[in-house]
């Protein structure tokens, strides 16, 4: 019987095949946007067990076992790492047709050599044969870097961050790249003055500005600006729910700014106008120093009370959510191409259904300098699988051009998430393939079809990010 | 020539006929959302012609006779039971790649053994060859429930409605069990506070509560509740256009609901408000009687006066609604969740375009308990075909787990209408085998794909309602 | 090598090529909405160049160039027909999978016979070849609408357009019939009070009717609408971006109104109240001239300012908006048929994910006296491609009858847009024939499926539009 992953998987079609093993295969990776903790780099970190690896703090996996009726305590609990991966290994054949099912099966082919899918039946086989590959002295997230052919990789970092992990990578001459992004979400989390106060605290002790005023806020971010780019950052990352635009006169937001600096609440008109003034003062920066930056839009997040409370955020209770964008990333976008001022960006909305939307805005601002200026981002968390995939990559084709598309990004906590790259590979190639076959691209621009594989695999990220 | 509907329609691969075959095909039918009258299962109740059984209440037909441009009369009108039945054939060869052309030859060909399509040169020949069948005295309400295989069926009764049918089929020995579900719709209608005083008059004769103020109506659903539970009911139904998420002091909800029942019209904003804490407390009383609960939203009702004033509702003239929903039953769930109160929640969104949105928003709320605990329904109403089913089963897939799925139900007002568990199982199968033969499931968990299929047509809903 | 462009292009089955061949490939166009010149028509425009012809007003082209990274003198600047046209060649091989790359090579198949891939390789000679074709005198605008067997097109006009040119065509005895169409949008832009003011001044010239009061507005707009009618209009068309329902007193408007025509901005509401009465009015204008409707709406338009201060509207900086307004449209129908002033009715929505809703919609308003009179328009603007179609068409075919529908329209500004229906009637056939090898459309009704594709094709609009 063939291994469920074996070299042709997801490749339908002979054009596929040859697009991906002679093209896409062997690129290396340029990881633009993840959460990897740049300190398990810096330590070059060994893992206790498969279970802290896979399942320490994959989220991902953890809907799947709560839908599945496993108790928290095997999940998040203090059940032990064997009791943890037996349950997983429950809920794995439970998750056909989900993600999950086809990037754990991939992770154990590339990073253990496993070709046994994992079931009850063969779960301590499989949990043993990881753990004695982990325990070899050898076995490090820098081993598992190297292993995947990463070239780069950009973590995703506060502005108060010291980014001192990157430098020590820097120094130990480690042969991948890590640079550190620029996040600077909590500067404008403005919603909860009590947290904010705290932040502001941090940030001032970061930058040496003294924050008494919406304009000592721009200068002490604009300082940590400074000092990122001077650590090698060249991307900014800014994540929000609804996408933010209001106008509001600056003597009326500087009041609002200092009411919440006093502790004081302020409306949610006021929350958004002062988000849209500093998200604005942000990219502007950004275009300045010639930073790409991207915009991750639309979740709900933390909406289960009871959980966020046990565990906090980023364990599983987010969502998609169904606010109306399009006319306040239009309206930003302008105003920043209006000053001359919009840096290379790239759109990631988290509801599909603004997929054709988010690919016909970025058209407007092309701006005929640099191709695919403006990019829309790979398929995003929820959308992070084979459909959500091929939904970017069809609304980006109908409007605009897919061959600019900068391609995938694992946005991942986990250093075993690298295949993902090799799936979006294959989906790419798979669809391309299917295209030819049908007659839709036409065989005489094959050289230029290969080279278009090759280009979303890597050269297009490698030219618009210059790192 | 093969016929249209023959045992592989649908099925376009091996894998897709072997599952459907030897795993779905003969499995009994839970239906447990239906609109059938529990008077005609009681009655055993006999039909006319194969136009009272057909063309009776299905506002599906009705809608495409429109759309084909045949006149009101031939629809809902004078017209004779063969005038009424050949326009319908005449309007059947228009309506290919809707529903209605499969639904219409599967009914055909399950419930009378015909094999020929409907049109106009058929038409006479399959109206005598129908009629002859309905006139033969074994032809019954009844006897079509059991030529289907049905198991179980819930119907939809309002809290004031006695469930006498309901007993006198308990007390009968039918085979078939014919439950109560509780769907309280009308003791949220404030809005209307006219038809709504007349509700409350109607709900204190049957509950024996007179009601003077919010507390009394809940005393009375509550009273009402127990009476359904105690007759075999542990399935309620809520049905909304937008669902309502408003939160108000109790005191201005007790004034705001005292100027409803004085026939006092009140805010658009106290009308979410009183249904926020109304659907808050029949939740609660679900989940303290370890019911499941449903909650069908989004739909615009009634949105042709003309003709609502001339056949009143659910004739034909309601659409897809595109409310924003998401933060509402969010913020829903979680307030019951935090209480302990949720009980097991099946959501049907009416626009598809939310699939994505609730199959990621039930996630949130699996607590490790129950698998499966949060559903989301199968494709509803106007997503009631192949392609909803699927876009469905995709989001179900691809944002949780398929396997826990509780599957199909009829949602359907005719005793014709069994044969869609049969088109959903093909779907099914027909869905799980292409995955197979593309090697996107692997062929080592054939045995849990067959379970799978097992489970979804059959006995995920046994376990999940405990009828 | 087989060309790019073949017979069977886009045709996957044999009953896809059959049904396109023998049904579809021959019917001539009626074209019942696009954006021509009259003026072009009338005087039967030579071209200079292949770059006038096909560079010269195509948004659609210039949009992929400037993603492409072209800069702007290269295309609605200073370049050489032969420097745009390179740029535009160069740029085609980065179009695969846009719409585009089809179009392209369907156009220089079409108008000019050629085979080749358009590249940088064979720009020259394609511009070449082209140029030389256009050269002949033969080669004009009357040339290409009869080669490509043009029967009507509707132009779009506003109410105070002469319509001297239509007149000037329909005297020369030009073969094509050449309709205006009504499109009255200006007269309804009351948010923009100077614009308006000089509109309304136009308005006043063309129609005789001094306008000081909405009563004023309105029968000026009658008298054009006598005058468009007089012309051989019989179609209207509406544009608007959010579409407009907001219900005031009469005397409201009318002072609203007033401050409108004395240069006076209003609000929002006013605005939005103000176009909803007009546009009401002009909808029963159109019912009791017995003409089609048309109604586009959804789209943000200008939303790149330093882009349209340059180069004004329709230059390829509008986009898709995400507006909620299934409530609105469904309560202008709703309206409008209960006075049994409901004229027949096309809706296009720019949102794709509103195609289920607004073919839902139209079925709430057929009136069973003409078959199909409530119109789901054909994948419109940003939807153009083999993908939109299919969404209409499987929406259409899910909540509708797909056989009913009137088809496709270039809504062109270019006399190379006709093979675009050929693009559709390969879409259609394909998507149906794919049906038919699947067993979804029974052989029994092959007899009746061709006749549905030559329905879709031309009939359906011929029998609709009664031109």
């Amino acid at each position: 019987m063939k291994p469920f992953i074996h070299e042709d998987f997801m490749l339908q079609s002979p054009t596929a095949r040859k697009l991906y093993h002679e093209h896409a295969e062997r690129l290396p990776i340029i990881d633009f946007h993840c959460h990897l903790s740049p300190k398990q780099v810096a330590d070059d970190h060994h893992f206790a067990s498969i279970t802290e690896l896979w399942l320490g703090g994959d989220h991902y996996k953890w809907r799947a076992m709560r839908a599945n009726g496993v108790a928290e305590d095997y999940i998040t609990g203090k059940a032990s790492d064997w009791e943890k991966f037996e349950k997983w290994a429950a809920t794995v054949p439970y998750t056909l047709r989900n993600p999950l099912y086809h990037w754990t099966h991939l992770e154990l082919k590339t990073a253990f050599g496993i070709d046994e899918v994992l079931n009850p039946s063969t779960a301590r086989k499989i949990f043993d044969a990881c753990n004695e590959q982990i325990a070899d002295p050898s076995f490090s997230a820098r081993y598992l870097m190297q292993k995947y052919g990463v070239e780069c990789v950009c973590t995703t970092d506060d502005p108060i961050d010291s980014l001192e992990h990157h430098r020590a990578i820097r120094e130990s001459g480690f042969v991948v790249k890590v640079l550190p992004a620029w996040r600077p979400d909590k500067a404008m989390a403005v919603g909860d003055p009590h947290t904010y106060y705290i932040y502001v605290q941090n940030l001032q002790d970061a930058s040496g500005v003294e924050v008494k005023c919406l304009d000592d806020l721009l200068q002490a971010l604009q300082n940590r600006h400074d000092y990122f780019a001077a650590q090698g950052c060249s991307v900014a990352d800014h994540g929000v729910s609804q996408f933010p635009w209001r106008v509001a006169p600056k003597h009326q937001l500087d009041e609002w700014y200092t009411q919440v600096l006093a502790g004081q609440a302020v409306s949610e008109e006021a929350v958004e106008a002062l988000q849209t003034y500093i998200l604005l003062e942000l990219a502007r920066m950004n275009a300045r120093k010639g930073w790409v930056q991207q915009f991750h839009f639309g979740p709900l997040r933390n909406t289960n009370t009871r959980m966020f409370k046990r565990l906090g955020p980023d364990t599983g209770f987010d969502t998609i959510g169904d606010f109306r964008s399009a006319h306040a990333i239009v309206s930003f976008l302008n105003q920043l191409d209006g000053e001359d001022l919009l840096a290379k960006t790239i759109l990631y909305n988290i509801n599909p259904v603004e997929n054709d939307i988010m690919a016909a805005v970025i058209a407007n601002f092309q701006d005929g300098k640099i191709p695919g200026k403006m990019q829309l981002g790979s398929g995003w968390w929820f959308n992070d699988q084979k459909s959500g995939m091929e939904k970017q990559m069809n609304a980006l084709s109908e409007q605009g051009l897919l061959s600019r598309f900068v391609g995938m990004l694992t946005d991942s906590r986990s250093f075993l998430s690298y295949p993902r790259h090799e799936y979006f590979r294959r989906v790419l190639c798979n669809l391309l393939g299917d295209d030819v076959e049908k007659g839709l691209i036409p065989v005489q621009e094959m050289t230029r079809l290969e080279q278009m594989v090759e280009d979303i695999c890597y050269h297009n990220a490698k030219q618009y990010f210059r790192f």
